[in-house]
């Protein structure tokens, strides 16, 4: 299969849907953005990266910084994790407040952003800055200077927290975070803050579909973690959208609102794609697009 | 009727209750309090102030400041206030959130936590320091020093209020607050913190059963208004146990989890009621006992 | 007070509003009412009944009949009632189904349609046949021929009851019913389809004004009791809008979705109005607004 | 690899947890069965059939039965199934009204009981007797007399199926079912009293591992179509524990409160576990331990 021409012809397809949906617009450097860009990159096991587009433009990967969190975290703590935060989908949307009242400040899992917070609380207790850990990490996989964090998002993401805010004073109420509330906001807003590539977000994921080998040959955690992560992204990384993703795409998945959609291929690679128009659930209109193609065409859905 | 008999009997009827249910230990100046104590009294039209046990010694009033808050916005605002407000019974507890996210950031009703929260970035932005002002309202109507701000309780209710600054950003988060976060949650935990005697609540409160007169003999607001913050007392005053006390007292009332309970006799006078033991929906065990005593005896409740 | 010019002023002022709303439409005998039909009856103490309008025709009470089995079985049973169903407002629509889930299939309270179907079932136990008992009673009360059960009204409600059915089957599930989960609709179906006109359910309920008092001179319950059941009708009588009810009108109050509202005024009579024209919460629009305006002029609201 | 081994070691690794939890006992005809019952059966794409244990005894397949309503609607209707019912995870029991209510009575996914009378429903309107036609089809994959309909245990569930009945009358107040209430119940009933062993399920639903072929080598419906029930499984199959199941086991399932769940191993085959004993969300507890070493000891998760 050439997969370049793959790529090529999928973007292609997916033009008339671009700018379908809206760009998120709660901080000014979102709502800015071109809701025409679109990338699309795949990084293979076999060492390839290719892409089309966009691919090489840096974008605010947001939620997508969970699915890296979670990983550190998992690697150091295991089961235990699972203490702190669930794993079921929450038919919810992201920043629902209603079923943490419910169920006492336990977060569903940790794509939520209540889940993510407790999840960079741990990381704050394991590594002492949360952001610095993480883009060292994903610097570590996908090159030098593939991630950072971008300042100015993050003070913008900080003045218009209020809805994060709410929910780690909930969490905090309920005594599940062991930092400071200030500390663990700005540790999340940091990460949320990344910028990255397609290109850079394809390769730093490779350990997902690679059984848990990092790019320097060492294992971040087993295989068998490497699936759970898989699996928790499968039914919980696309918000309320998780079925129809499952449904549509078959692979596991996690998006963020600045239009990042970062899917895994176990024991294949990662593609990575990025459109800023967003549909109601919070997820790339022309990425959800692209991906469903790729999955029709190869037929490398997982199921 | 002889008041002062009535008032006594009541104490004596109502002893075998004291110390049932739990005194509120979220915070140390709460929680360090006698649940055994008690204190009642009554101020009337024609001038009488009576008590029993307790009555001349200050408490924390905490919830009741509401009605307070509530009458002066509204003597300010009219009509107009509901817009920010809603007046329905919530059915959920004082600080729930769920009601809350359904309905966009709109409080059910003055009473509840997020309701109060609005009713006093209102009072802010009328009077620059709502709980000085609400100081002042007090102490002209209960007589010099019936009231201050525990700054110790306040400096407490801080420490602990996760779960008011939950609520206050989740406000926020819908443009719900005119003033910052901060400077409203100040605000708020003061005018909790404000100490007073059952004495100092009963006659505060006459406006209430007087057609909206002060002690001064001029008028806060109309006959009319005087009689809405009654009802709304009557179908929201007591969290999501109001249908039981006015089925079992029959009168307008707002409690406290410091343990007071002030209940308002149209045209006849106040009572105020202190027990700090509260049941599991945070009312005082021994004040709606005494209050429900009152009624039965007396037969001044309003149906 | 010449109480016949007040009530044609009343009607004459209320004008304006007639037809505001939307007449109930899910069974053809409520949808086909003329919604700008309005009457207004007030029945005192002291034997006067005096009306203006439409008061002599007959209309389907609908969850009026609420207020009086509510009545008959708090009668016979006293406080044991209160095992099988709650009195605090629901803060949600009178059909919903979120709230019995959560607590259980315990009805928050007798005026939401779960909770009376929990005492039609009571009824239906005490009495053999609820329907005809709450008719005899009606007849006894306002007079021979004052209420009948509208038997097209009644088969088209059970044709149309799959709202009610699930509650029913869902209470059954919980085994919150004794009765068959038929024979309690059909008697639910049956007391809602009542016909009668306002003149008649004013002298109905006086007995609520009355401490008790029948037309007889004998007693239904005792004048705690009867106070009581005025309580739950300030606090849950109009369905989610109870504490708007309760600000404007103030005074225990109960509508059904066929244009009826019935307040009592205690010590004094009973008005009931009727207006087919419903707000978003199902209540009378042109009865609220009259209600209001003779509370306005009167000062007998409650508060 | 030595499948039967495999099977063998399993069930005997599997014995420890063999009467943990609890057997369903909402009908007789569950609550007696033997809690430390357990069946293991595999079907191969190669034709192999396997097991180990109670692997040939009949029990009851409960909500198994969704799996096979739901492709048999899919294999007529296509897309557009998706018009009446969601694809999502609904975060909630199985039995739920809350989200239906929030939802206008649009059932989230095929598998929670609503979304699974919404297909029944449908699959009435397309073939007469939803029933006969899908023991038709069990007994066309897996063998003449491998299902057949348990008339006792119909009669039961029809017996006690209040909340069915519930959800069903909910479902038809909103206008979602076509069929009258009691027909659809019935087929509902009857399709989850059918009776089956794990040999019986494993082959039956070997079309779903085969990318649409049925046993006879036509074609239900197409790859793609196989592939998206499967992704229904993953994200839906087993209740408010669906997240749990895809982290420990990987595979897409079906669970029944009879114990039974069924396992899709793409291009691979079909697991099908017994034991009646369940969790708290109501998955067999040897049934998941069972899969769960499965897919450990083989590494043929889909992750």
């Amino acid at each position: 299969m050439d997969l370049q021409s793959l790529l090529t012809d999928i973007a292609r397809e997916t033009a008339p849907v671009l700018g379908e949906g809206k760009v998120a617009d709660y901080i000014p450097a979102l709502a800015s953005v071109d809701p025409r860009r679109f990338g699309l990159a795949l990084a293979t096991m076999d060492g390839q990266v290719l892409g089309t587009g966009d691919w090489q433009t840096p974008f605010s990967i947001q939620s997508i910084s969970k699915v890296f969190t979670l990983a550190l975290v998992l690697a150091r703590d295991g089961e235990a994790l699972w203490d702190r935060v669930g794993r079921e989908p929450s038919g919810n949307p992201f920043n629902s407040l209603v079923q943490l009242e419910y169920e006492k400040g336990l977060p569903r899992n940790p794509f939520i952003n209540a889940g993510a917070l407790v999840v960079t609380d741990r990381l704050i207790s394991l590594r002492g800055n949360a952001s610095t850990e993480l883009v060292s990490f994903l610097n570590a996989e996908a090159g030098a200077g593939a991630a950072h964090v971008d300042e100015a998002v993050a003070a913008s993401e900080a003045e218009k927290g209020h809805r994060n805010a709410a929910l780690a004073h909930f969490l905090a109420s309920h005594n599940r975070l062991v930092n400071p509330v200030d500390t663990v906001l700005q540790a999340y807003f940091d990460q949320c803050s990344i910028a990255m590539t397609c290109e850079g977000l394809a390769q730093a994921a490779l350990f997902l579909a690679n059984h848990g080998l990092r790019a320097d040959g060492t294992r971040l955690f087993s295989r068998s973690e490497a699936k759970r992560v898989n699996s928790v992204m499968l039914t919980c990384g696309t918000y309320d959208a998780a079925g129809d993703f499952a449904y549509r795409v078959g692979l596991p998945g996690k998006s963020g609102v600045g239009g990042g959609l970062l899917a895994i291929l176990p024991e294949r690679g990662v593609l990575c794609a990025w459109g800023p128009a967003l549909d109601s659930h919070g997820n790339s209109v022309a990425g959800v697009e692209a991906l469903d193609r790729f999955t029709t065409k190869t037929g490398w859905s997982v199921f």
